[in-house]
């Protein structure tokens, strides 16, 4: 059996966050200190940390540093200043769920602490334990959902997949490209087509610079190849993440998966989607309910730092779209496999399972 | 009624090619002027002109210009050295019909003033009136296609296009986006979205430069984007070029365009292909047929200037795919519309127009 080394995107040391800099790889490997709550929320909302489960773990940090920012400016924790921590966190991105499960999670964590009455050092302490608890529940539900979905894959067999849903986007391992990872750690043949995913370029940035590091096959492609690959019966099956999964299971993720979820079922190509069950928002019936988020023209208009487009031209960018669920072929998730991706499956799936 | 000006890429002066640098567009106007054949292969080459009518029209003066240099080197017409700058030519790009269709018109043209044995002075001159007629009547089939293709398009709608399909792919008005400028310039309310068509970025580079310049308002989004966009019922029609269109219908064009036919069938919104008739080849019986050009990894490692993949990923890079003509609402030429897109139909419909 090959054995696949770790990456981490972070590192908590004497109470600040070290994150890898994600938006300079692949060419440079720079780690940053963060130490206020103020600088998480701006390397969540500037993508230098991303990817749906990462974001949530990320905040979890930064609630713990921003309360203990609190403690120490004023001596105790004080509710309306750490509310305001709170809406900070909650501000920086709208389309991923896990964001708000883990910051709701770390509040709810605060006002049981304080109605205990503990000390406000030890609920700092015990915040940080919180945060530390949801990234390695994060890293074995990866784990956990790389076990359940490798054995949907072929021996042999050529996966697209799109953006970055590896290490880089989690705790350590990956959602969907988890899934790749362990199915290559078991000794399958795999290939890997990597989406190249504009306009961030995740999956040539971040995708790519993984699979060297892992040593996995893998061809970088333009998103506009990917049709063309299943026409000529290369893709065996497409795997990808997901921001958010509402009841009915609908899947928001990163824009081009919907035209990949068409592309797949006109193929007659599996179509699965890797998450944890914290991506699952039951509160949102459906998928046009989904706030998603539009970035900056920037992001279009500019590849690195050079303009490509006139100035006068003005962009819509959206980040993210929605799959509906009667294109996905299964969720698989840390707890096992969703193959009837409908409400009433779903719900069975995750009250059978007590979450 | 509006009134649009002129966009010419290109230049005959003094039997001298003057090109539109298209490569530095849109942040630069350059012009280079090109006096040899080996220039103007190059300039083929490497994109600097690009578009299936334009790279005819390009290839048909580079022929001229490169007969005038063995005249002016050998003082008479060598066949021999002839057929060197015609093969030259015709070995820039493979995928593109009307390179092919451009320089047999010429070499035919050359054989049959050699067969009448005029001055080779003479021949010189012909030749660059051929290229320039070649040239002049592709500004007319554009203006044509633009009237035909115009009537289709709804008196207020969004239209999706691809890739680069105007003045700069053609002699100066337009294939794809010319049936836009003639539905704009007839009055009729129209928003256009240019996907941005990776790794080139032509919609970004050359399409939204050209609606800046006609004021024609419009949208730059990713290729990503287009699925969504259908999704949210965005998009009222699909236009796009044609680098080749086989006998029985299947239209090679850039990479991406498989893609929007298949999302246009799924939304249930028409997708039209515009190309003059020299776009099709009746030799060859159907799409799988044509040559697929693959350019360098260097195309989708790099944006602009900066590296944004790792230097040990290996990338597929095709530069167009084929659309099977089941997909395709009608094709819009400068002799008329073929709106049942077969081979029968095709092949009717070129037969009463003496094509």
């Amino acid at each position: 059996m090959r054995r696949l080394k770790d990456i981490r995107p972070i590192e908590l040391e004497d109470k600040k966050l070290k994150v890898l800099n994600q938006l300079k790889l692949p060419t440079e490997v720079e780690w940053l200190e963060l130490d206020s709550y103020e600088e998480i929320a701006k390397s969540i909302e500037d993508m230098v940390v991303r990817g749906a489960p990462l974001i949530g773990i990320v905040a979890s940090y930064g609630f713990a540093i921003g309360i203990n920012q609190i403690f120490k400016e004023k001596g105790y924790i004080d509710i309306v200043e750490s509310e305001k921590v709170l809406n900070r966190l909650k501000s920086t991105r709208p389309t991923a769920v896990n964001l708000f499960w883990a910051l709701n999670r770390m509040w709810n964590k605060l006002t049981k602490y304080l109605a205990e009455e503990r000390s406000s050092g030890e609920i700092v302490d015990l915040l940080f334990k919180e945060a530390e608890r949801i990234d390695l529940e994060d890293y074995h539900a990866n784990k956990s959902i790389g076990g359940y979905g490798q054995v949907l894959l072929k021996e042999k067999c050529n996966i697209l997949t799109h953006c970055n849903t590896g290490a880089l986007a989690t705790s350590g391992w990956g959602t969907a490209l988890g899934v790749i990872r362990s199915a290559y750690e078991s000794g399958k043949d795999i290939t890997v087509y990597v989406d190249e995913t504009r306009p961030y370029l995740q999956g040539s940035r971040l995708t790519a610079w993984e699979l060297v590091q892992e040593g996995i096959p893998h061809y970088l492609i333009t998103d506009n190849s990917a049709g063309f690959l299943m026409s000529k019966g290369v893709i065996d099956a497409v795997i990808v993440g997901a921001d958010r999964i509402t009841r009915n299971g609908d899947v928001a993720n990163k824009i081009g998966t919907y035209t990949l979820s068409i592309l797949a079922e006109y193929h007659d190509i599996p179509f699965y989607v890797a998450a944890p069950t914290s991506t699952f928002d039951l509160e949102t019936s459906s998928g046009d309910q989904i706030p998603i988020e539009e970035r900056s023209e920037e992001e279009v208009k500019r590849c690195g730092k050079n303009l490509v487009a006139p100035d006068d031209t003005e962009v819509k960018n959206y980040s993210f779209d929605v799959t509906p669920a009667s294109k996905i072929t299964a969720i698989i998730t840390e707890k096992g496999i969703i193959s009837h991706v409908d409400e009433e499956h779903i719900t069975k799936f995750l009250k059978y399972r007590g979450i």
